[in-house]
C-alpha cells in the first residue's frame, strides 16, 4: 500500500509509492520509451489495461467488447494509490502519514498511436474534456477524495512514460499545496476588495491587452505576468466559474476545446512540436460556486531545464518576457 | 535591466530576465553544452570571466594576475540580475514589480576542467563552502539584498550550462518562498512547543535510525520523511544554528565538508556519477540566531523527471521509499 506522507515542516504531502520501490539500477538504465514494444493503448490491445471504466464509441453506443472507440479512460495498471481500503491516518513522533487511498486512471485520448491533441479536430478534444468531467464527477462521489487532479504530460521529457497520446487522472484523499495556496490569496483578495482576483485578472488583461494569446466567446488565454516558464500559458473562462466540472454545458466544453486547440497548435508550430504539461487547477468538486476562486488550466512547454534552486527555493528565473512569448503566439497563423 | 515581478494570486516572486529574452529558435535548436568549445572557467582563461571577487591561491597568497587558484569567484558573465541601481517599486492595477537589482556569481571549485566535487579532498570541499560564506558576509552589507541563495547544478539535466566544476551565488532582494514557507512553519511550531522543529527531527531519526545516512560530530546527513525525490538527502548541523554563514570555526566547515563529500561519493557509487543540484536554505543574512530556524543543504539526484502535475500542484510522487534509498547509500562502502 503506497503511503501519503506530510512534511512535518511545511504542509506538503507526498505520495511514497512503495510498492513501485525502484532500485538504483532502475534510474542508472532508465530509456526512453520504447517504440517496438507492443503498445497497450492501443486498439486491439484493450485486454492489455484494467477494463475500461468509461469510453466514446459511435452509434449505437457503448460496448466495451470492441475497438471501434475513439476515447477510453482506464484505471492505471500501475497506479501510485490504491483504490480499495480505508483512509487510515497515523502519527509517529513528529510524522504524519495516511493510507495511500486513491484513484490514477488513464485517458487514451485518441485510437491512433501517432496522433496527439494538436492534431485532433476540436470536436474529439472537446471529448476529451468531456472526459475529464465526468470522470470528475463519478470520482467525486466517494467521500475518501477530496480533490480530483487532471493532468497531461506530453513527450518523454515532460515525464510521460508511453508515447500513445494520453492524460490522466488521479483522486486524492487531500488538496494540493497549490491549489490551496491560490484558494487562500483568492480569498484574501475576496475579502479586500469582494471581487474574484482572476475575474480581475481577465479585466486587467483585456485592457492592457499584451498577454492576451486567444480569445473567443467564453474562454481567455493568457500569458500570465508572472510567468515562471517561457510561453507559459492559461486558459480560463471568462465567466466566474470556481469548479471545472460544474462547468456543464456541453457548448462551453467546445469552447474550451477550441482555446486549448488553438494554444496546442501554436506551441506545436511556434515551438517546433514541444514536450509538454498542462494541469487543471479547480476549487474542490465539493466546494460548490464559491466566490474567490476561479478554475483554469496552466499549460507549460517543456522548454528549459529547471535547474536548483527552482525547485529548492520556489524562485524561478524565466528568459522570455510573457509580453514576447504572447507576439509570438498571437502573431502565428495556423 | 531584469524585472522581478510578482504573482498577484500567490506571493511568488519570478525573474524576468528581459534582456536575456530566448526566441523560439534558441529553445529548439539547444544542445548540451559542447566540450570542443574554449572552457571560460579553465585557468589561462581568466580573461574571458569578469575580473575575480574572491580566491584561493598558495602562499604568498592573493595575486589575481596569475593561474595558479584552486579555486575563484567571479561574477557570472550573463546575470540572472544587475547589481548597479535602486531598487525601484513599481505597481500597476494588480500587478507588482521592482528592478531585477541582485548579484550572480560563480564559484569555480577546481581549476581542473574533468573533476568535480566527488573527486575533490575533503579540504578542497571545504574551502568551497568558506567560499560560499565568505562571499555571503561580504554581499550581506549590501542592504538592497535580502537573501544570499547558493546553489549548484552537476550535469546538464541538472540545468548546468558549462561542464567546468562551478556552484553559484544570487543574491535577491527578497526572500524566496519556500525558506518563508519553512521560516512559518518552523516559527508555529516554535510557538506550540518552544522547540525547533529541525532539531526535534534530528532527535526522532537518531532513535528511530532508518533514514540517518551519515553523521560525524558535527552533522547528521538523513533522507527526510516525506521526500520528494527518490535518494533525496539533507544535511544539517546537529547544533542548533539559523545563519549558515554565522557557522563561523574552520573546523565546523571540514565536518560539513566530510559529510558533503561522503553523500556526493555515494551518490556517485550508487547512481553512477548521476547530475545533482544541492540548494543551501539558510535563514536571511539578518535574522541573527533565531530559535525556529535551522539552516541546511538540500540535495537532490536528478533521477526522475519532473512531471507536470509536479510543477503544477506542489505534489509529489516519489517511487523509492526514503527508508530504501537510506539502506543503498549506507551500505555502500567507499
Amino acid at each position: 500500500m503506497p503511503e501519503l506522507r506530510k512534511d512535518p515542516i511545511i504542509d506538503r504531502w507526498v505520495i511514497i509509492s512503495t510498492e513501485r520501490g525502484k532500485r538504483p539500477v532502475f534510474f542508472i538504465e532508465e530509456t526512453p520509451p520504447s517504440k517496438s514494444t507492443v503498445c497497450p493503448l492501443c486498439p486491439g490491445n484493450e485486454g492489455m489495461t484494467p477494463p475500461e471504466v468509461y469510453a466514446v464509441r459511435p452509434p449505437p453506443g457503448p460496448n466495451s467488447t470492441t475497438s471501434d472507440w475513439t476515447l477510453r479512460v482506464v484505471p492505471n495498471k500501475f497506479p501510485a494509490l490504491r483504490i480499495e481500503g480505508d483512509l487510515d491516518k497515523e502519527g509517529r513522533g513528529l510524522y504524519d502519514k495516511m493510507n495511500g487511498i486513491g484513484a490514477h486512471e488513464v485517458i487514451v485520448e485518441t485510437p491512433h498511436h501517432g496522433e496527439t491533441l494538436w492534431d485532433l479536430p476540436v470536436e474529439r478534444i472537446q471529448d476529451v474534456f468531456i472526459a475529464y468531467r465526468e470522470r470528475t464527477l463519478d470520482l467525486s462521489r466517494d467521500r475518501r477524495f477530496k480533490y480530483i487532479m487532471v493532468f497531461k504530460n506530453h513527450g518523454s521529457v515532460a515525464g510521460a512514460s508511453l508515447d500513445h497520446s494520453h492524460s490522466q487522472l488521479i483522486a486524492l484523499p487531500i488538496v494540493p499545496r497549490r491549489v490551496v495556496e491560490e484558494m487562500n490569496g483568492g480569498l484574501t483578495y475576496y475579502k479586500f476588495k469582494d471581487r474574484c482576483i482572476f475575474c480581475d485578472i481577465i479585466t486587467q488583461e483585456k485592457e492592457d491587452s499584451v498577454r492576451v494569446v486567444f480569445e473567443n466567446e467564453q474562454f481567455i488565454a493568457l500569458s500570465p505576468y508572472a510567468a515562471r516558464f517561457p510561453f507559459e500559458t492559461w486558459i480560463l473562462p471568462k465567466k466566474h466559474e470556481a469548479v471545472f466540472a460544474d462547468h456543464d454545458r456541453r457548448d462551453n466544453y467546445h469552447s474550451l476545446a477550441e482555446t486549448a486547440s488553438t494554444i496546442l497548435k501554436k506551441y506545436f508550430k511556434v515551438l517546433n512540436a514541444p514536450p509538454y504539461n498542462y494541469v487543471i487547477h479547480t476549487a474542490p468538486s465539493g466546494s460548490g460556486e464559491i466566490p474567490h476562486y476561479h478554475w483554469h488550466i496552466e499549460l507549460i512547454p517543456r522548454l528549459t531545464k529547471m535547474a536548483g534552486f527552482e525547485w529548492g527555493t520556489g524562485f524561478y528565473i524565466n528568459p522570455t518576457p510573457p509580453e514576447e512569448a504572447t507576439v509570438y503566439l498571437k502573431e502565428t497563423q495556423l
